[in-house]
């Protein structure tokens, strides 16, 4: 653990960047004002891009004029959309164009299909620099490329959900979105993720922020009823119940759109759309983490396994000193 | 986007926060010579927590001595080990003790079973804070609670790899760890995430850093042969390939340690733990993007996908002007 001199640097620049003005700023410009701009927060691998792609698509089949924002750092958002294939992504493209000495085009990193207009942020350099500041950066190039002049009904902001820090939860914090959604389904691990995105939803609102949880959407439903009881609990609305379902599974490992009415996933896909449209956005009461753990079956969360505190003597190992007394302690390491 | 005068507090908080002395600065104490600090990353969901648990299972039953600390903010490390059961983390349980004018005990935070140490250092407060100072913040009460006198052959941390910003990124800027261990599948996104923690083992190695990359722990291995392939491009070797199947999937799944010479997997566990042991931290060549994607079959990755680029029209809608020329731009928003 001992000191690189070279890495003071990155300590430095560290610092400058979060001390730098207007370090935690948002383009204070407002969007066209019948725009909803949503946030969408889910645990990596909860089908948030599987959900995201459908409903957008069913959005756009329904007339709307609809724009997908990928702000997972892995920018997978759009890969369903787009057969696959990763877009290049504004953050990576804008320091490319730089370099070179050229402007950056809304063609080179917006990408439409079947009426959806998609992008990715893209993440921060790999082991630098604040998440967040990605994601502001990725901003401010989206108002030079005339963001407040765009005519959207939804902009739809996907986020990862598994690292609710200052970067990640600045869109409720700063009131970028009018509301919230959040994804998940009957396991712990997305709900608590869901959780502490209420928990940040309802700490910003403490503080004066606007932004409200609008619902749920369940992914790989199996009916065993967790989520739908997270839910009830947390008094948000359940917007759509996607079902655990080979068919689903099957097209999307395929990179084929289900929301769309020419399948069978039409309707319910139409029915979500309705619903994230109309759902105001609510203030959730966050549960804590052990009527979270309520919310399943003892035997999947531990209830009678009995931890086993270690000592001192347990972590010195052949460290440990025989305690001053008549005991001595006899060690086998 | 207003904005919100309260929030200008969260702002400052998190100006401050990041500018303070010793913002970044890890414990500058060496820990006991001969043991081995290994940090091990992998996408969140790919099977971090039952690979450490087994892993460590193991360890211990070939005599090591192991601590587990996890250090993903979902704080999922060590449930496996204790049957579901979440353990309380070190910096919850110190801010509870510090409220009620208390002091942290290693007992309150350090658990065992089979032979091996676990605990989980906790996650930053959600929505507020950065991640990197949540790590920090953890590891400074480790030291308190007397981490350099420990004696442990092993020391693992299990990181999220979904997000390798400058805070998750810690252990491996910051020589907190002897060598890396990846966790990756036959998957983009997994492999991404591998492909992201060499880039940064790299980045900081020519930085003047220590740490290097000991090898993949290849899971649910169903054969397809990315991951394995990954491993030969990026030249780190394969310590260990976990087969998908069943049976590993249903003993996971009811919190059943397999790591364990008493199951069939016992002598696949103690080959890992062999290699993890033995392998040096070597130095990898991280691939570009399209090589990355190159690894697949071109129809799972879009190859033949051609990205229709929008225009500024397009995004403009029904705001968008007519172009000062003879040519009249109609549109049916």
């Amino acid at each position: 653990m001992k000191d690189i001199p070279n890495l003071k640097d990155f300590d430095k620049r560290l610092r400058d960047e979060a001390a730098e003005e207007p370090s935690l700023e948002v383009p204070s410009e407002e969007p066209t004002k019948h725009t909803q701009i949503i946030a969408i927060y889910g645990k990596g691998g909860i089908g948030k891009s599987f959900t995201l792609a459908n409903l957008s698509h069913m959005m756009a089949e329904q007339g709307k004029r609809v724009l997908l924002i990928g702000c997972d750092p892995k920018s997978d958002t759009t890969s369903l959309l787009f057969g696959g294939k990763a877009c290049p992504t504004i953050i990576e493209t804008s320091t490319a164009k730089k370099l070179a000495g050229e402007e950056v085009k809304i063609g080179d990193v917006c990408f439409k299909r079947g009426g959806v207009f998609a992008m990715e942020l893209g993440g921060p350099e790999v082991g630098r620099g604040c998440g967040g500041r990605g994601i502001i950066h990725g901003f401010e190039l989206l108002e030079k490329l005339g963001f407040h002049d765009w005519d959207f009904d939804y902009v739809l902001l996907d986020f990862l959900g598994d690292v609710v820090c200052g970067g990640f939860g600045l869109p409720i914090a700063r009131d970028m979105a009018q509301k919230v959604i959040v994804v998940g389904s009957n396991d712990l691990q997305s709900l608590y993720v869901a959780n502490n995105v209420c928990s940040a939803v309802q700490y910003f609102r403490k503080l004066g922020g606007n932004v409200g949880v609008a619902g749920m959407v369940i992914n790989k439903d199996d009916g065993t009823g967790q989520a739908q009881a997270f839910a009830e609990r947390v008094d948000i609305p359940v917007l759509a119940s996607i079902p655990a379902d080979d068919d689903l599974r099957r097209k999307s490992a395929s990179y084929e759109i289900v929301g769309t009415d020419a399948t069978q996933w039409g309707a319910l896909f139409a029915e979500l759309a309705e619903n994230v449209a109309g759902a105001p956005p609510t203030h959730p009461t966050p549960l804590s983490q052990d009527d979270l753990i309520g919310l399943f079956d003892g035997k999947d969360t531990g209830a009678d396994f009995v931890l086993e505190p270690a000592t001192d003597e347990d972590m010195r190992g052949k460290n440990a000193k025989p305690k001053e007394s008549l005991e001595v302690v006899y060690d086998d390491a």
